[in-house]
């Protein structure tokens, strides 16, 4: 080098932000890293929370799509009111009825998915350090949510019937009493158990008694292939504590990013003033287009047809498990959504068979991240909506051979 | 009325829901009000702040939509990465190059339209307590938004040349510093005014000195009608101390609710984190529609052509306010963006302009809600992007009769 050579610049060092204290609180979550894995192309996996892409209805999304964008042109592109689009919201009173909840569209509020749904009844309703109740195992991406309002989560334990109500009432009771119950009340993630109607009706009065409001979150209550139909909390409720959220995720398509909340009017006005302040509104587009498919389209068919797949899946996968799982694996029997709950025999770790299951081509989640604490570290979430007949035989059996050593 | 009839049921009396404390720092603001007001099909409204839906490059968005549907088909309708869609994603990093500002796709979180970037923002870097510099007045729903994060925000002035950053520093360096600092360096919404260069670098080397993240809230950039490009706060940075966020919605249309932030590697994971938990992803569909646009679509010409309209429509209305508004009046020169900042003459109150106004068919923004604090009650907010020349001349004409009473 010689000495007339200029100095190399060295770019000042990067300045490391800090972060809030509630990032401590969403830290990227275990599962995030098994779905990547999971992903890989060679790899056949129930891992993921995925609907079917076969059954998507594409091309009566493409003709609504096409009809919005002919029809309503630029109006279909401009701001839109945080509130919702009307007709939709109006739609959607319409299936609320269905499901037996009376909720006017002033009742309604059009969210990102459920998933914005649960971010919202968090910002509206929760403090830090505030005590939510969860059914332990829960949903992870609700556990992800809440968190962030730096909230402390009682777990509440789960049996056939779904959450221990008795063990809610003992904490509602209790010096710290919760400020929020998060209840999937129909085919629960990752579980895929349902609330007897007994713990529903006892769940509201303690609900109701103690003025703490339930959040139900139902996107996979359409997805029934058994049994019958239970009453949701919110159309049990009438005094107002349930907040209920559902999605077109599972029924439409989640690419679309539509989902809503039902709420007392007064709170629709905090949820939506909170939207607000979130990202304005939902997609016009994709709001109008929804309505337009739903005045034309055969979403109840629809809807029959999806549980008729789902059912089956479920099925095969039920009887995959019985042939190839080892003696001493137990199971939930799903009569809907889109996930079986598998607790493997004494002295094996789902984990471990998760890395084994790797080598052998075929994925799951283990159980333990859905976990408000510890766990026996021996359960595994199976998805069955996801993969045909042949692909969860396949699938099913490559898990038999793993786990069976 | 008999004996023996039954005792009329009284429904339950509702349970009232405590909101949490955020909630204080979120309600519904005197705009929100003012703009449903200014929404009636007889007012000639300049309230709003939107983009002129007959420039919305209608024919291109439907022909993307329907190319991605016919192709993409059940890809296009999936749930999808949190991040953003990959080619989206490389095509903003192009954009960005564009604008100066130097970022591989690794650093890019698409959002919901900017509001977005700016809730997780205050996200992942607000506690509740701390202290964000906002130029004075300042971008509403960025208050409401930040202010939900239960932060105090300090007021620095604005003058001619943007955000004093001699009265930042002095806050720098006094006791209880800000955690932030939120800036629209172009075309401020509601001055319509640009940050000199001297104050860029300045207001950079301030936030690079003492560590405090600014957030370059960005769009309207794209709209220039006068003048020349200055450099981006984001574009000047080296440190990594700019988070910088756009849109879609000025440049093509605000109904798809795109937009993206562009942040430091390891920040673009704490934030894709927290969107994660808010809303899993920004809509599929969406997305890829404007990757499949954006390659085809003669995008700069495109913008040429708002620019051209847009500079029309505020030459116009400057000139209708020089023949119309009282004697004393003052309001900026904007050489881009999509509003004028009117000071009315001493003695004149905004708020009453306001109503005056309503009578005679014709509205604005009464500037007092984009203040911090206190403020003259003179100003107000003109939008000209929304409305023809014709109608402009008009509006201008009413507002001038009620001004001069």
């Amino acid at each position: 080098m010689s000495p007339a050579a200029p100095l190399l610049q060295t770019p000042p060092a990067p300045i490391q932000l800090p972060l809030s204290r509630r990032m401590s609180r969403m830290t990227s979550s275990a599962v995030r890293e098994i779905l990547k894995v999971a992903d890989r192309p060679d790899i056949l996996s129930f891992a993921g929370g995925l609907p079917a892409p076969e059954l998507f209805p594409v091309e009566a999304i493409a003709r609504a799509h096409a009809e919005v964008l002919a029809t309503e042109g630029a109006s279909a592109m401009q701001y839109s009111i945080t509130e919702g689009y009307p007709l939709l919201r109006e739609w959607i009173s319409q299936l609320m009825a269905q499901r037996g909840i009376a909720a006017g569209p002033e009742r309604i509020l059009v969210t990102n998915g459920s998933q914005q749904g649960i971010d919202l009844v968090g910002k509206v309703l929760l403090n830090a350090g505030d005590r939510v109740a969860v059914e332990n195992p829960s949903y992870l991406a609700a556990l992800q949510s809440l968190g962030g309002y730096e909230v402390t989560f009682d777990a509440v334990g789960s049996d056939a019937e779904g959450m221990r109500v008795d063990e809610l009432e003992a904490l509602l009771q209790g010096p710290t009493p919760p400020r929020l119950i998060y209840v999937v009340a129909d085919f629960h993630n990752p579980t895929g158990r349902q609330l007897s109607l007994a713990r529903r009706q006892q769940l509201l009065a303690l609900a109701q008694r103690y003025g703490v409001p339930i959040l139900e979150d139902d996107p996979y209550g359409e997805l029934r292939f058994g049994g019958k139909d239970l009453p949701k909390l919110a159309a049990l409720d009438d005094q107002g504590v349930v907040i209920y959220i559902s999605t077109f995720s599972k029924t439409l398509a989640p690419g679309l990013r539509v989902g809503w909340l039902v709420a007392p009017p007064s709170l629709v006005k905090s949820l939506t003033i909170a939207k607000q302040a979130s990202d304005l509104h939902t997609g016009t587009l994709s709001q109008r287009a929804i309505a337009k498919l739903l005045g034309s389209f055969d979403y109840a068919g629809h809807i029959g047809m999806l549980r008729n797949v789902y059912g089956e899946r479920c099925r095969t996968m039920l009887g995959a498990l019985e042939q190839n799982l080892p003696a001493g694996s137990k199971w939930t029997v799903p009569a809907g959504g889109m996930f079986v709950w598998v607790e493997l025999p004494e002295g094996m770790s789902a984990d471990a068979l998760f890395h084994e299951a790797l080598e052998q081509k075929v994925a799951f989640v283990p159980g333990s991240p859905f976990f408000v604490g510890a766990s026996s570290g021996r359960f595994m979430r199976l998805n069955y909506s996801n993969r045909t007949p042949e692909l969860i035989a396949e699938g099913m059996q490559r898990l038999g051979r793993v786990a069976k050593g």
